[in-house]
């Protein structure tokens, strides 16, 4: 079907607004139909949270693109307050209402692109149709929201995954107090637990309370406002709630025209993002993508995954090759001063698919340690256990974490091995790096596994053995501050000379703050046919999984020391 | 020659001092012994500017380890003020002389390892050799530098490369009048001139005051102080000179030794870092390396190359099979606000080998424009003409310089194409980018180019044209703040109800500011059958052409426009 004449497109955000651009370009013939149900098409819907906080201030600024500025730049006929009601696929004709004046009509088409999105999910809590109960998704949602929250009020965010988050310092920084309230037992479920504890520091230093491991019973009004019953009986008092437990695609209209949808529940498309009807396809944060790890299908609202799909949906209409490859879900949130960002899978996600993996992390400072301003890059990074491939990557701090996700993205997707990693040439100067960079210190750290020069322990495995010794090989300074009950003091640079103050027979279980010492100290242990492993991540990445309740809670000691050895980087608040 | 027992390195900075601490790691056993002609081992050169500038303000924070510390934690025998002065091959020693007390020594070697790095050029100009005129290249220099450079005083830096760019910004953060005088008509030889065009404004704006396309002379000294005599007559009054016109590979030693030395000058070495000797290795500035992208001989001072190549160095010394692929010479510098990184060749470069290529300008801002704070990322693409492999790439701008090129850095050493670029699935949230990111954009600008969608115009090419017309699709606002000459004024958002208003029968040259509406237009011209061509990267590349001398001068009313269209982003300096 090359160069059909009548292209209607069904949602006119991003997945919908780019195939609309996109098939213009390629077509000054065709005409270009969107139907957008809501008031606005193309609008900054990332930016939500933003202009909710006050950061965005111009409210304008949110609306990227109108009906107008659509139809002259790209002679696009855009109806919004306009709903698709029913796919006529034997005929090839949408019936749509208007919903201003409620009339109703047929539009015929060549192809059909369909971009509904995901809907906000509003559990079936007693009490959440309130008026004062609130999700946000588009631009009213976002004025209904703001016209409520007053400075000084309380506010209950539901559910913790980046819309949360983000609405939480919205709300905080809009002057409200907040609590978060997330079902898990850590914030961004999509997460790893130990690489977002960091995010529960940050959340309580600016003030969010947060009731994690929690779900909310009901929504009760009374004579002050409302009042939000969580499963342990607490009761939260609030003048508003804000509903941010996850999305569903919206597939209403697909599933009616009887297009095949997913194992996920996403409406099922091929990689030229064709549904199951040759003349119809599907975009954005309705469909199911290939997962780039496991080409399982995967339902990931994603804005950027979005784009390329209208994009490629528009080139296979106009008869060209494209192909949506598949999503690495890469990712990331802002909460407060810290960033965290992922990409691949996680540890969570290798296990439930039961795919064998290694693990490391590493903590190095995201420029020069000796010009000011450095701070620690927490970053894990999951490998295959024979070829090193990546896997996965997660990484958290102040600075520079969207550069290194991007870069273990970049990677990932080209098939590079943690081999590779060691060898990437990063820009360097003191200001923006390190001759070493984190991610290269990453593929060190991971390819001394791979190639035997050092073996791991695991905190999970440490209430389980018997045999061990547990060797903290920083200063004394730093192991006062605090350090893992029972383990011995022996800093790396006296090791050498103490090794005879080594307890006889026990397996050396090392560690030091971030990981360096840690390995240097094996290497020294074993080539003296001493056994001998690292903890990977050190005493820093001990504290993350205490956050995350993997280990047992610090006792009073282990509390205090926060800031680390001279490899962690002064000022670091992580 | 598995497991040396005696490793001699000559040389205790980067590339030393990391074949040092591999070679420790992957042996207790050998005797590791670094002589190093200056006082301190491993020190941060990368950071002497900094300290000038008064940036970083502890000098101690440069001394990043020292003999005793190299000592405790790897058991080295570090020996500072000790210059090696010959190699005796044939019985695998070295004669060392005592700086201090002028006594000289033998000392024997299983594997030794050069890594003498570069020295600094110090060409041979009439009064080069007064103590007020400086080269910087370790802590002596520094001192002796800082000593003599007081606020108020004027000073001349020769050379603006990227130690004369940081130097400048230096001496000028100290208080200095400084000048900066360069041989070519742009800073940043190793770059393409209308790249770093915007560094010549921003020096400008902070007082650096520019002579390029002058040499100096000589340097005279008189009552006041000394004279700097520039090849074009004028005369510098001037405190303090510093060179910084460049480093030569110290091949001295190796010379002398009857090592191999490559076409490009500097120590040859294979794969594994071994020179025509089997015993003798060298790593960083002082060696030939192979250049990504022809192959060809290379010397690229770089410290993460050299950091790798020591690591490398003692991998294969200890008998393993790693090998050091090549070097893409990614770099970044920081010229007071601004940002200039780049990776792999440059279009001057490409020229000068023959390469055939073809190249995009973007300019898209480094976040979501809606989002406080955005800034324009002005990036230069060059791909082949085939396959849209990465053949270089060039970044300027306030934020997110470092990101973008490391991400082109790795998807080239990952021989990633144009087409690859587009789909690459990057960090996306407003504070961090935009769902189409700076590089997206550059792969979309540069694959439709390979796929045929539009074809460019080069700023060049215009005086030489005759049958054709120059279009303007900009807005009128943006037409009367500045255009380039001759141009008729269309608004892409009107193109389609004026096609009539168009030359007839001429070949329509198309621009904008960055390039967007441009492509867009020449898409809506193109499929009506006229010929057109668009301008990638629009006006602003426009601007950087006239700033680098490729395009005549602005006139009154083309200077005007500083700030461009909305794609432009708002508040940006480029």
């Amino acid at each position: 079907m090359p160069n059909p004449k009548r292209i209607v497109i069904v949602g006119g955000v991003a997945g919908g607004a780019s195939a609309a651009a996109r098939a213009r370009r390629l077509s000054e013939d065709a005409e270009i139909i969107i139907f957008e149900r809501g008031a606005y098409v193309s609008f900054a819907n990332c930016g939500l949270p933003y202009h909710v906080g006050g950061v965005i201030q111009d409210r304008q600024r949110l609306l990227v693109q109108t009906p107008e500025s659509l139809r002259a730049r790209f002679a696009l006929d855009v109806r919004t307050r306009s709903e698709v009601l029913s796919i006529d696929r034997a005929n090839r004709a949408v019936l749509v209402r208007e919903l201003e004046t409620g009339k109703e009509y047929r539009q015929g088409y060549d192809a059909l692109v369909l971009s509904p999105g995901a809907e906000a999910l509003r559990p079936s809590i007693p009490g959440a149709d309130d008026p004062r109960v609130f999700v946000l998704r588009n631009m009213q949602d976002m004025d209904d929201l703001m016209k409520t929250a007053q400075a000084g009020d309380k506010a209950v965010v539901v559910g913790a995954g980046y819309i949360g988050l983000e609405l939480a310092e919205a709300l905080s920084r809009r002057g409200l107090k907040v609590t978060l309230v997330e079902k898990l037992t850590h914030v961004l479920g999509l997460a790893d637990a130990e690489m977002v504890a960091p995010l529960h520091e940050e959340l309580a230093r600016h003030g969010i309370a947060l009731r994690l491991g929690t779900s909310v019973q009901a929504v009760q009004p009374d004579a002050r406002g409302l009042n939000v019953v969580l499963e342990n009986g607490e009761r939260l008092s609030c003048k508003l709630v804000v509903l941010a437990v996850g999305v569903r695609p919206e597939t209403g209209l697909a599933k009616k025209a009887g297009l095949d949808i997913g194992p996920r529940g996403g409406i099922r498309v091929d990689a030229q993002m064709r549904t199951s009807d040759p003349n119809i396809w599907a975009v954005g944060d309705a469909v199911e993508v290939a997962d780039f790890v496991t080409g399982d299908p995967a339902v990931i609202p994603l804005a950027g995954p979005a784009n390329r799909q209208g994009r490629i949906a528009a080139e296979a209409i106009m008869g060209r090759e494209s192909r949506y490859a598949s999503t690495q879900g890469t990712a990331i949130c802002k909460v407060f001063d810290l960033a965290f960002a992922m990409t691949g899978l996680t540890e969570e996600t290798l296990r439930k698919k039961g795919k064998a993996f290694r693990k490391i992390y590493v903590h190095p400072a995201q420029h020069a340690t000796y010009y000011p301003g450095s701070h620690p890059v927490s970053l894990k990074l999951l490998f295959d256990t024979s070829e090193g491939r990546i896997l996965g990557a997660q990484a958290v701090g102040v600075y520079g974490v969207d550069k290194r996700i991007d870069v273990l993205a970049v990677a990932q997707r080209a098939g590079m091995s943690v081999f590779d990693l060691e060898e990437l040439e990063l820009c360097y100067a003191p200001p923006y790096g390190s001759a070493k960079d984190v991610v290269n210190m990453a593929g060190f750290a991971a390819a001394n596994v791979l190639r035997g020069d050092v073996e791991l322990w695991e905190p999970e495995e440490l209430p389980l053995l018997t045999d061990q010794a547990l060797i903290d090989v920083r200063t004394e300074d730093e192991f006062r501050g605090g350090h893992i009950s029972g383990a011995l003091n022996i800093p790396v640079d006296s090791l050498r000379d103490r090794l005879k103050q080594l307890p006889r027979g026990k397996e050396l279980l090392v560690y030091c703050q971030v990981g360096l010492r840690g390995y240097v100290a094996c290497r020294i242990l074993t080539q003296r046919g001493l056994r001998a492993r690292n903890l990977s991540g050190g005493f820093k990445r001990w504290q993350m999984c205490q956050g995350a309740g993997f280990v047992p809670p610090a006792s009073e000691s282990e509390m205090r020391n926060e800031e680390g050895g001279p490899a962690a980087g002064k000022g670091s608040r992580l």
